[in-house]
């Protein structure tokens, strides 16, 4: 059994509680003791008012203590805690372990998955990279994995730092493209959903064939009269900077493989 | 009921085989009387051999003739058509209506998805733009439309060049980031498939919330360490310059909102 005590009320922390309940109520070997917010009120349709705390000197005794609050809070809030010695961790892709302080037993526990406020994700198939100081913590970090997900997969600093790179390609650029292709459609009257059928296909594609494999379009057929085409259509200044410099490496890239 | 003769044996051609074959068991109001192929045995394992031919002159009579060949050969396929004043369509998102031969009436069936063979793909829901030179023809394609997918979508010449611009973004583009992810994966030793739950959550969120609500990450953070880490652990020079340019892209279009 792994007792957890979770810090912050954010968009990870709350989708964090409720995968913990749900694990919790299915028998799994975790036990959710208390959550930390700075505000209480915030945490309040999640959970009983006798399982949220607003003060750190209030925190229970736990196996972990995760920190899931803002990249640049987590320092103050790991140096605040009035306790040594017991296993701590972050959720975050992008701050290394050592962003949480030495008095503590440190690691990472990092869904690699975009939470959005009051959207619903099965965390069962979100992969949750883990990282610790010492072994045995790895073994804590894997049970209470384990028991939301299906995926917990230890990785080394620098691999978790390449994923979060990997993940900015694939995640935060891949929606300004489509933020792009919004407002492509809506300077041509032309209602966005259209292209959602598109979108959900070119995601699913590269389950079965990689990227690669997968390319399609004018930039990989040379195909310079489009490209032409499509530049003259382009008004932004910056969209056509995208569009030249994506279509220049995608040819480059045939030439790599 | 909607005869066709379908000329092409490629990825989309085979797609709408498939399709329409479909729909004709279904009892739908269509008819696929035959398929043009420049050589008979691609199509061998999805039609009779009666059914395919190889030469325009033994076309059959049809209500639309659809010609599914490579952008830069509907011209040439058009012009060889040895008939006048039949509805021909192409299935291009980028060609204009007159690349087809203006002895024949002309029109557009795009259907706005992406087609790889071996992976079967839900016409259903797919939207298909339609463009004629006359009304009546209109009502032919949008029937014909209907007969495989619930959005058969009339839409303007320069709608469709604008959507063709907005799918090589969120498609062709997409699909690249994919890739640089992939490679960056590569060369961590990290597996790539630990983030198809990222990319496919990616592209379900937008069809809740809309692309510039769904933004989050490093650059709409202004979180300028992050940035600076990421770039450090780049290596590729195009991969580092699109980091940046998507970066500031992502900057400016906050400050326009
Ligand atoms: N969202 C995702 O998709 C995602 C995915 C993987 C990992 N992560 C990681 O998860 C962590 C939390 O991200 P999030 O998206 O949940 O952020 P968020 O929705 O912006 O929430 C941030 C949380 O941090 C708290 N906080 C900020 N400054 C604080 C301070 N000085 N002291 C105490 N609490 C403070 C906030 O409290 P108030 O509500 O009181 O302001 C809030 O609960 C980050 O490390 C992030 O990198 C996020
Ligand atoms: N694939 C998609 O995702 C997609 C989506 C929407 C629209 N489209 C449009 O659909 C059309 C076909 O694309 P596709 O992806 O199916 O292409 P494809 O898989 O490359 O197939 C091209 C087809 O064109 C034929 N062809 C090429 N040159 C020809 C010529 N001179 N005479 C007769 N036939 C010729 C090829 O015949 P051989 O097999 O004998 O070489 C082949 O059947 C294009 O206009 C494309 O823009 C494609």
């Amino acid at each position: 059994m792994v007792k957890v005590v979770l810090i912050g009320s954010g968009n990870l922390a709350q989708h964090l509680i409720v995968a913990f309940q749900k694990a919790e109520k299915s028998g799994n070997a975790i036990q959710l003791l208390q959550v930390y917010a700075r505000s209480a009120d915030t945490l309040s349709h999640l959970l009983p008012a006798e399982k949220i705390t607003s003060s750190f000197d209030t925190l229970q005794n736990a196996d972990v203590y995760i920190i899931a609050v803002s990249d640049n809070a987590i320092a103050t809030v790991a140096s605040q805690l009035p306790f040594e010695n017991k296993l701590v961790v972050h959720t975050s892709g992008a701050m290394p372990m050592d962003a949480l302080d030495v008095k503590n037993r440190r690691g990472v526990f990092y869904p690699l998955q975009t939470f959005t406020k009051n959207k619903k994700v099965a965390f069962d198939g979100i992969p949750i990279c883990l990282e610790t100081e010492q072994m045995e913590d790895l073994n804590i970090l894997e049970a209470l994995a384990k028991t939301i997900s299906k995926k917990g997969i230890t990785i080394h600093p620098e691999q978790r730092k390449a994923l979060h790179v990997a993940a900015v390609f694939v995640n935060n650029f891949t929606n300004h493209l489509y933020q792009i292709g919004e407002t492509i459609c809506k300077e041509h009257q032309v209602p966005f959903d259209i292209l959602h059928p598109l979108i959900e296909e070119t995601a699913a594609k590269i389950k079965n064939i990689s990227p690669s494999e997968a390319q399609t379009g004018p930039a990989i057929r040379k195909d310079s009269k489009t490209i032409a085409a499509h530049q003259a259509l382009l008004n932004d200044p910056t969209q056509k900077q995208l569009y030249t410099i994506l279509t220049q490496s995608i040819q480059d890239n045939v030439k790599k493989l």
